[in-house]
Order: C-alpha cells, then structure tokens, then sequence
C-alpha cells in the first residue's frame, strides 16, 4: 500500500485544516453549558462521514446527546469493521494554564514531536485519533480499495460516562452487527515502539457530600465545639488508604485478579525509565501501593483518587468560617473481576458507615464501568500487530492501561465481538491536562495504518 | 438616665434608618474588588461622628484602609473613655444561601427577635454595634449629659486581622492616650441575661498549597502511581488531631493555661442547654476535645479548623483528574499565653515536616493575634456591669468567648489601658453566616446603655 504514503502527504494539510475546524468547538459534556456546541460538534462528524463515502449516516437521537451512525456496506459476505469513537471532550479548566487557548488550535513544535503537534482540548482525546478513522475510509473509498464493510458510532458521552450509548447499544444489536470493533482512543509507548492496549480498567465515579451545622458558623464562637464537615471529610478520605496505600473498604480487592510472577516479569519488559518518568512529573518521588512498581501500579492494580475538593471559603483573603458542607469527586480505578456497580456500593456503605454522629454524609453515585482484557491471539489483534509492524517497522507491543473505557466490556456482552485498542497518542500527550496536543507525525501514522489493518483483518478472515 | 429612654424612642426610626444607610454598603476588606465601597464606608462613618458632636474628625491614612478617627475633649481632667470598633466586615459568600440580599437590609421578625432584627452582612458585626455607640454619644451631647472626655477609633480591617491598626496604634499612642477602652463587638448570654465577655481567644491563620505532579494528570494513566495532591492533604490535615480530638502539633499546648476545678465550676453556672444548642444547628451530636464541656471546647480550649479546602475539578459534572495542587486556608484559636506568633510557627515546620517526598508543601503565614483576658474587679468593669444591672434589671455575668479581637491584647501592651467587651449581640445572629441580623431590641438596647457606662466609670474615678 504505498500509495497511501502518497495520498497523506498529498492531502496533509486539508487533514490537519479539517480537523483544527473541528477542534474549534468546545464540546465539553460535563458541563450543559456548552450543550449547543456538543451538538454542533456531532453534525459536523456526520457530514464529514458523508462527505468521506458512507452510503448512509444518520444522527441518532438518545437520552442524552445524539450518536453519530455511519455505514458503508459492500458486500454482506464480507467481514464488518465496527469503528467506535467520541466528539466529545473533557473541560478545559484549569483554562489560566494553558499556554495557547484551548479551543483556538495551533501547531507548535515539542522535543517528542518535532513534526510539530496540534495543541487543543480535544486533539488526541478524541477528536484527533477519532478523525484518523474518517481519513483513513475517505483514502480506501477515493482509492476503491475498502475491502470490507465499514460502520462508524461516534458518541457525545464518553467523558461522562457513555450511558447513552449503553441505551444505544442495547436497542441496536443488529444494526451494530460487527466481527471486530476498532477503537483509536488510548496510547503507544512511543513513536518507535507503537503497543496494543490488552487490558483497561474499570471505573466508579461518586461525588460524596459531609453536613455539620446547618448554616456556615464563625470558627471562634463555635470552633472546637462542633464538627466542622471539612476536617470530618478530610478524615474520612485519609482513613480510606492505610499506610501501605492499600484501600481499606472491605471487599474491595476480593475479585480482584492477581497476576503471575510470569506475567508481571513480561510486563517488566517494556521500556521504562523511572528517572525519566519522575522528571517529566517534576516529582522527586512516585507514591503508591507497597509490593508493585509503578507500571503495575497504574494499569494492574486498583485505585482510589479525589479527583476534586471543595468547601467553606476559597476566595482572597481569609474567613473565619466553620462550613456547613464539604465536598468531594472521588473516582476508582478497577481491573477486570472487580465490578464497578459493586464496588460502588461497598464505597457507599462504607463511607457512610465510617461517618461520626455529628455529621450526615450522602454519596452520590456518578458513573462506571467494567475493566477489560483482550487476547493478543485474536485475529484482531494479529491484524493491527501486522499493520504497526509495517508502517513502523517493528511489532507493537501488548500493554495493559490504566485508563478506562467503560463501553469496552458492554460492546463485548451486548455485540458478542472483540475490541481492538489501535492507540496512537502519547502518555505526554496532555489528555484530560492543560496544553492537551496530539503529533502531526501520530495523526498521520494513524492514517497510514489503519487501512493495514482492515486489509489484513479482511484477508486473515478468508 | 430616664430620658435616655425616651429620647431613644422618639429616635428610633432615624438611628434605625441611618444603620440602614450604612449597611447598604458592602465594605468588604478581604476582597479588593470591594475596595471602594470600603471607603465609602469610612466617610460615612466620619460623617456620622461630626454630625453627633465631635470637635475634631479625620480619616487617618495607613498602609491599608483608612482609621477614623474622632474625639470631644471637654475636660483634660476628666477621664476619658476610647471607643473602638471596625466599619469593615465579612465577606457574604455563600450569597444563595441567605434568604435576602446581603446588602439591602431588612427588618424582619423571629423567635428570638419578636421586635424584629436588621437582616444584612455586618448588622452585629459589627457596623450596628459600633454605631450604637455614635448614637449613645449623640444623646449625651445632645443633652448636655457626656460625662468625661471620648475619643472614637473605627478601624476597616477588622476582619483581615487589624494590621494597619496595629501600625497605627503604635505610632499615636499620645493621641491614643485613654483611662479605658470600650469594644462593642461580641455577645451576651441572652435578651433577659446580659454578660460580659472577659477572655477572647487569639488566632493563628494559615494558608497551605501542596504540589504533586507540574500538571494536572489523567486519573487512569498515573492514577496509584504518583502521589495525589488532594489524597495527600487530606491525610496532612486528618493527621492534625489524635482521636481525642487533641492537636498533634508538637509543643502546641506547652504554654496552655489550664484552669482550676473552681473556675471550671464558675463557668458551668452560665445557663446552657445542650439539646437546645443541637437542635439550633440542626445536629445530632457535638464533636470535640476528649475532657471538655461544649462551653470549654468554644472558650478556654484551643482549636485547629479548615476554613476552606480546594483542589481539582469542583465543577458540574466529572473529570477524572489528578490536580497538580490543593490548598486549605487553616485557623487555630489560641487561649491565654499561647503566642500566636510562635504557634503559627510550630504549625509550618510541623506540617512542612509531615509532607511525603513526593509532594511539595507551602504554609504561607496569613494574620494572628493574641488571646486575652480581663479582671473583673477593674472599674471599668464594675462600671459596665452597673450600666447592665440598670437597663435589663439583673446583672451581667462574666463569660469566656471563644472568638477573637487580636487587637485587644495590642491596646493593652501600647496604651497600658484595660478593654471593656461590652457586647449586646446573640450567638444565634449568625455572623460570618448567611443571614447575619441584629435584633432592633438589641441595638436601641445598646444605645441605652452606653451612657450609663460613661456615668459610672467617670463616678468611680472620682
């Protein structure tokens, strides 16, 4: 397939225009305030899927915000290509520091990426590698070389938690019929070494609220006399590590899969510099869970993270003030066997069960969902592996992440079909951070090698 | 004094409406954005004092807010009484939660205030309370019945912590020069049983900002692998108090003045009820020191409370984040011998010292004071207990309050001269709260007070 090398290079700058156009409209969906701009954002994918040569797109209506359905159907005997991928993206704050605005794109050079990187919120989490699929199709329809059916589900929910697409997936099982699911949305070691995510975790997300007094009360007249909800809280959370930074809510790792001194040394092979790590952090050290080094501690085991915090007064100044309620976003990492709607309730229980008499504590749960692992002997997963190892000239390699797509493990239960996690970003990428970018070269190696994989999953399906 | 009353009532809607006018000014000293308003507030309080009879007024410039500053001088011989008090005052947040706004005053009815009470930020504190005292001095010239000499020092930086005061106080100690100090700026036990507040605690006010990683992070990719900002204060503050609710700083109680049997036995003779105090909260159980009554928790005890917490994504919504800083602003109320400069010091290298390798902590000292206490055998307050006795028909028992004037002690070490707390507001007046009032009762009560104060304290120096 050389010609695809020819045609990226022929149309680089209209897929990098396309996609900075697409990158200008802040579809945070977190956040109903940008409502209008999530939609925007969807009518701009369908016409773009329409324009790159789907017989038929549609904007599906759901609970929530619209899923974007796409099909190009040549032949029922051939194998179907499921492409899942979102145009939503995360809220751009803390907006004071990013160093170019985050909804106004620009291509600046890094020391990773001297091709140049699209700096935007959005640019890799997802819109970015989520395009690449849409250049990728417009490639094989102009060069009439798709050589199986193609379907495109592009949702809106994914940073908050993909319900609607549950709904979706659930009422569409034929519609969605598929052999395998591509999905650009996690990362690769680097841009020599690319990897295939094996393995996701799962996630709970609860939002916990503690209530001393019943009104903000002055810190002189009542402080000492009355729980003050903020240092309860502050307890509260300590008290749910121990000092080995295990997670003290009882039950919490009883499902949760211990793997082999085999495995963890395969893990051990992939390249990993502490110092390196620890630098770009600007930390002097990492912290986490006694017995696992840092790479197990981010993909194979489970975590607890205030992910925010707030109460009583954080303006200029000081108050002398006794808050009324306090407040925290608490969020869970899984892996695979540990439940989320379970764990979920075990937090709840606890965390209401380890709070004193002199407040009253809610726990709202917010969203989750299941960890995943795929095998690396799936056809799927042989196809990619050969795709990488021709556009980049070694074989990727295996890697569990920390991350989580929650949908993951609903499309396998609901569709019957695999998942193939075909990353392209970076973990210095920014997502979910200020500066958020994406690599010209990453954006236009996804584009190259995502045709690989639909030629050889096709012709490994024969 | 007949007529006092008398004029009070002839009197009553003007000094009502003049309040009124001057709480429709938010002069909030902790927030710049009110910077104006603050200085308004000073020419209307310099106003106020030329209008009721002053000789000489004048705003006095400081590094911070102006001091107003006024006197009537009609005797050198006669003693001389040196009313302070503070035209600034909190700041309203939370604005939702007060039930009109905190800048247009009204006058509305409740259990406790069945005359009505003046519903604004600062109608006790403690622009109503210092206003009493402009019209109490009003009357006396008017009559022809001001006892002594007056001097009058209204500070805008009360409740930043007094420092231009402090500036001030030190270099005009001969214009200062007075037999007593008058503070209207605390309460009394109730509407039926005055008091008289004889200790205040002092303060300590810190703001800490700890630092994990130089960026905000993705909660799956590093999340258990490098040390969460949040997760990380949140065991620093827990860590401050033992489960006793003792304060684990080292040294913090070392000068702590621990009161006999006797005088614990004297303080528990002041009426309290302790199903009343919850119900009023709205809470099912009180929280504090191990060993300690509610009444001493609040007054003779030392404390450590989070004024305000703050970290990560407190938006609508979720965002699966690892922030790169957290903070807290921290106060701790200090009794009798526990210098506030010492103790804020014992706080930073403690908590600097409790900070894991993997974080970076900052404790940025914000503003203190001394605790303090008073004799009550001083003729000052045998004065102001004979003015009590007089207008409400029993006599004023002397209390502990928790709260803190960190000028007060300084008054005493530059003018050699005792304060006289001679509060008239209630602890239900909700100040530092939404929803601050002061009862119409209250005020007119204090205007009537005052003079019988003046009477007998120059009587007794006769």
């Amino acid at each position: 397939m050389e010609n695809i090398k020819q045609y990226v290079q022929e149309n680089k700058e209209r897929f990098l225009q396309e996609l900075i156009e697409l990158l200008k409209i802040p579809s945070v969906s977190a956040d109903s305030a940008y409502a209008h701009d999530v939609i925007m954002t969807a009518e701009m994918v369908k016409s773009s899927l329409e324009k790159a040569g789907c017989d038929f797109v549609e904007l599906c209506e759901t609970p929530g915000y619209p899923i974007v359905y796409g099909e190009k159907i040549i032949d029922k005997n051939l194998p179907t290509v499921l492409v899942y991928g979102h145009y939503d993206v995360q809220p751009a704050d803390p907006v004071e520091l990013w160093t170019s605005p985050p909804f106004e794109p620009v291509i600046k050079t890094t020391d990773i990426h001297p091709e140049g990187a699209i700096f935007a919120r959005g640019a890799c989490d997802d819109k970015g590698q989520m395009y690449m699929h849409v250049k990728a199709f417009e490639y094989m329809i102009a060069t009439n070389t798709l050589p199986c059916n193609v379907k495109f589900m592009i949702e809106g929910e994914e940073e908050v938690g993909s319900k609607s697409l549950g709904w979706f997936v659930e009422r569409n099982q034929e519609k969605l019929a598929n052999d395998v699911i591509l999905i650009s949305d996690t990362g690769m070691i680097s841009n020599t070494q690319p990897s295939i995510t094996t393995g996701l975790r799962g996630l709970s997300y609860v939002e916990v609220e503690v209530t001393g007094p019943n009104r903000d009360l002055h810190s002189g007249l009542y402080g000492g006399a009355v729980a003050n909800p903020i240092n309860i809280l502050t307890k509260m959370i300590a008290s749910l590590h121990d000092e080995n930074n295990h997670i003290t809510i009882p039950g919490f790792y009883d499902n949760v899969e211990e793997l082999s001194v085999e495995e963890r040394a395969e893990m051990a092979k992939a390249p990993f510099s502490l110092e390196k790590y620890k630098n770009a952090l600007a930390i002097e050290d990492v912290h986490g869970e006694t017995g696992y080094v840092t790479n197990e501690r981010n993909s194979i085991r489970p975590t607890l993270d205030v992910n925010g915090i707030w109460g009583g007064y954080t303006g200029e100044g000081a108050k002398t003030v006794i808050a009324s309620k306090a407040f925290a976003k608490i969020s869970m990492r899984l892996v695979p066997n540990q439940d989320w709607e379970d764990i979920t309730e075990l937090f709840k229980n606890h965390f209401e069960s380890i709070a004193p008499k002199s407040v009253k504590v809610v726990v709202k749960p917010h969203h989750g969902g299941q960890g995943y692992v795929t095998p690396i002997d799936s056809v799927g997963y042989r196809a990619a592996n050969k795709a990488y190892t021709e556009t980049f000239g070694v074989p990727a390699i295996p890697v569990r992440s920390g991350g989580s797509i929650p949908i993951v493990s609903l499309f396998e239960k609901e569709l019957k079909s695999k998942t193939i996690l075909m990353g392209f970003g970076l973990d210095s990428d920014a997502i979910h951070s200020p500066n958020e970018h994406f690599g010209v070269f990453n954006y236009l190696k996804g584009i190259e090698t995502i045709p690989l994989f639909y030629k050889y999953f096709t012709e490994m399906n024969k």
